[in-house]
């Protein structure tokens, strides 16, 4: 096949072109059952009661960055959203808006990661779409996934109790500073990549772990751990305590932030998860997480108060105390 | 509230202006159970067995166009291609890319569309995401919906014939030229608007009448009648015949096709399906077509036929033949 080095329009008309990228490109790297029927919708299985669904699009710039790329980011971020609510994801539809003069190759070598991290996270991605806008219509590529989950738990913010103790699997900031630094073009001695990842299997453990202990969970992308807090102070009504000294920040991320004036607490991260155990349970929780590969770094960060409700409070490294508010305005753009 | 005119880059940031933006706009006019939740990830009710998923972007250029706008077209796209496959879409999930600058009052014409489209439909939206890129990254706003369907059936193309009798619901063409003269500022005596329209009451009604005996549906988006039908030809391995006097295509579109070097065959349509059914079934399914409002115009239009397998053959009006080709190349771009 004598195929164009770069994406037109034509690749999104719905023709023969369209045609050859499905058949070429996604059929070839991304084979499944479902997939195959190239109907307009993919029938897939499910068992009865209920299903998690989430969505989300990705708009990351650079599209390559240390530790991951929007493919990887794409799948990564739409099996978290359904892995903290309990939900075993299964199923990933993709949608892709391509700006034209997309080199082929970079497409493919998208695709093709889309394709890994769907291995490594155990889902299949059943159904997608493409479309091409002009040239400065869009920037690059940006990717829509959304998923499918089945045998989801009633986690949530609603099921978080005063003196639940808090956990995170890892250090925070990572990937928004990986991309930030790409983006930049800075270097620093300690290469930094992000922690993209799908936490689908770290958090089954714990779940195994300890049954009817987890209340809530919540990967603290956008925003950070200030955001995702907050959201669970404020829709819970309860307060939350975390100890600034407990934080595990890599020396890197800590630099980086100083010098550039951000707060690793408000920086975007897409390997990580913040958990609210039953105290009861806390132990065993950071014996779990330790144990797998993505939460070495676990460290009980903090705890759910009957004081100060709606509001995050950090008990600084000196003892004294400040509110982690909610961010406002944009920090860093386009870092998922 | 002081709301801010236009979205910021802050209201995708995931802080203090995308809860205010989730809250006082997607939660007002969206409003039901699963969202309400604002979880990660929404849970929804399913019965046992097979589901369908269908996923599309919708980058239309302009937004709002005669007949509809890109949040009626987002709905009535994945409503569309979850009811071609015999299956009653029940839920949708909303990822909107918005560029910055875009005026808070279009964002909020769209939703309220997305909202009534959803309402006519008998759909929710179930959970959403929002990306708001840097000027000049996106054109105004891009929406990703997926829709998720139950029951099922096993219509395909597959299922496909020789004998079949082909119908469509209504005129050709009607969408991608109301989007065309929009932009072009062309102006004609006949006012043309787009058939954007949620297919699936009529689809429920003709599944109802013509039990088992309809075989394959689709929606004839991009790349029009031509797209879908050598879609079919190709992947069933059989020969159609299409009769170009039985095609219902407007005056307007006729007009404004010959004047533009269009063939209304290639043109995008939002609210018509192609029907493939038994032929004994043929009549009651064109009487079912035309009693419902959305198919007034439903005509029979061909034949699955033995003879030229992988080829759609047109029998024109001097009783010629000719190969209606797959779409090659990009005619009409950015009208879905």
């Amino acid at each position: 096949m004598n195929r164009s080095a770069i994406i037109t329009l034509a690749h999104g008309s719905g023709g023969q072109l369209s045609h050859e990228l499905i058949e070429g490109l996604f059929l070839r790297h991304l084979n499944n059952e479902a997939l195959a029927e190239l109907n307009d919708a993919a029938t897939v299985a499910v068992p009865s009661g209920q299903i998690a669904l989430t969505t989300d699009s990705f708009v990351v710039s650079p599209l390559f960055f240390p530790g991951g790329d929007i493919g990887r980011l794409a799948v990564c971020g739409t099996v978290n959203d359904l892995a903290v609510t309990g939900a075993q994801p299964k199923y990933l539809c993709a949608g892709l808006i391509i700006e034209e003069g997309l080199p082929f190759e970079t497409l493919e070598q998208v695709v093709v990661s889309m394709a890994e991290t769907a291995r490594e996270a155990g889902v299949q991605i059943v159904t997608g779409d493409t479309k091409v806008v002009g040239r400065g219509a869009a920037d690059g590529l940006f990717i829509n996934t959304t998923g499918v989950g089945i045998h989801p738990l009633a986690l949530g913010p609603r099921r978080l109790r005063p003196g639940d103790v808090l956990l995170v699997n890892g250090t925070l900031g990572d990937h928004g500073i990986a991309v930030l630094i790409r983006r930049e073009g800075l270097s620093f001695d300690a290469p930094l990549v992000s922690d993209c990842a799908p936490l689908n299997d770290l958090i089954a453990a714990l779940l195994a772990a300890c049954p009817g202990d987890v209340h809530c969970m919540r990967d603290p992308t956008r925003g950070g751990l200030a955001a995702t807090l907050n959201e669970w102070a404020w829709s819970a009504g309860v307060g939350i305590e975390v100890d600034e000294q407990a934080l595990p920040i890599r020396e890197t991320v800590r630099s980086v932030c100083e010098l550039l004036g951000f707060d690793p607490l408000y920086v975007a991260n897409e390997g990580k998860v913040v958990i609210a155990v039953a105290p009861t349970a806390a132990e065993r929780a950071l014996a779990t997480l330790r144990a797998h590969p993505l939460g070495r770094d676990a460290a009980i960060i903090g705890r759910v108060a009957e004081m100060h409700a709606g509001r995050v409070v950090l008990e600084t490294l000196f003892g004294a105390h400040r509110l982690l508010s909610m961010p406002v305005g944009e920090l860093l753009p386009r870092i998922c």
